[in-house]
């Protein structure tokens, strides 16, 4: 559970759940977006590493669990609106956030949009990470 | 409008709407999470500027078009599900992305959690910003 100060600080959305971003705390690099209910971000401050909530599997979902990409939390902050938590982390295991197998979810590029293709793309082995 | 191969890389959610972090190019600062639908989109692709949608006032909203605080659109990126745009900006004006008037939304630690209160506290003129 929550302690009441935290929770006064927060706001879950109709679901009980508030987005959660996660970033790398060293490089600043944003490795993925997942969700948090109450009980997966009181796990998170209790087990020091992040635990969120799937939608599609309606539970609990410890990150890293299986595959050893467990996310160590290094500081937890949240937006002026308290709806949405920035999770500062340490990515651990191969170092990979997203369960293709890239570093960062976020290694596409809209088709259309200013920029390089400079993210890498996911490496050949898509079912490492997860 | 979107073109067909833009619209084909994201899944809006059943309020056609999608989450947009917003992280400063160069500095890797996290500013802000806000909405876009596909209009904010399009038109944050055609100016070159964010456009998002808020939900509060159901209208589209040309992000410092009142205080100055533009964010000039460097990358747009997408998840590997589809459903988050990772929007690498440079933030304009007084370098300000938070109504607040802090440099980023993410100013609070949430009660609690490990790390230290580094973020910068709000200047005293909430006001300026927005």
């Amino acid at each position: 559970m929550l302690a009441a100060d935290q929770r006064a600080q927060l706001r879950f959305d109709e679901r009980g759940l508030i987005p959660a971003v996660v970033q790398q705390h060293d490089t600043g690099e944003v490795l993925m977006v997942a969700w948090m209910n109450e009980a997966a971000l009181a796990r998170t401050l209790e087990e020091g590493e992040t635990v969120f909530y799937s939608r599609s599997r309606q539970e609990l979902w410890h990150k890293g669990a299986t595959s050893g990409n467990t996310q160590r939390l290094v500081e937890l902050r949240v937006d002026c609106d308290g709806d949405v938590l920035l999770v500062l982390v340490d990515q651990r295991g191969d170092g990979v956030a997203c369960h293709t197998g890239a570093r960062s979810c976020f290694y596409r590029r809209v088709e259309g949009s200013p920029g390089q293709d400079a993210a890498a793309a996911p490496p050949l082995e898509p079912e490492r990470a997860g």
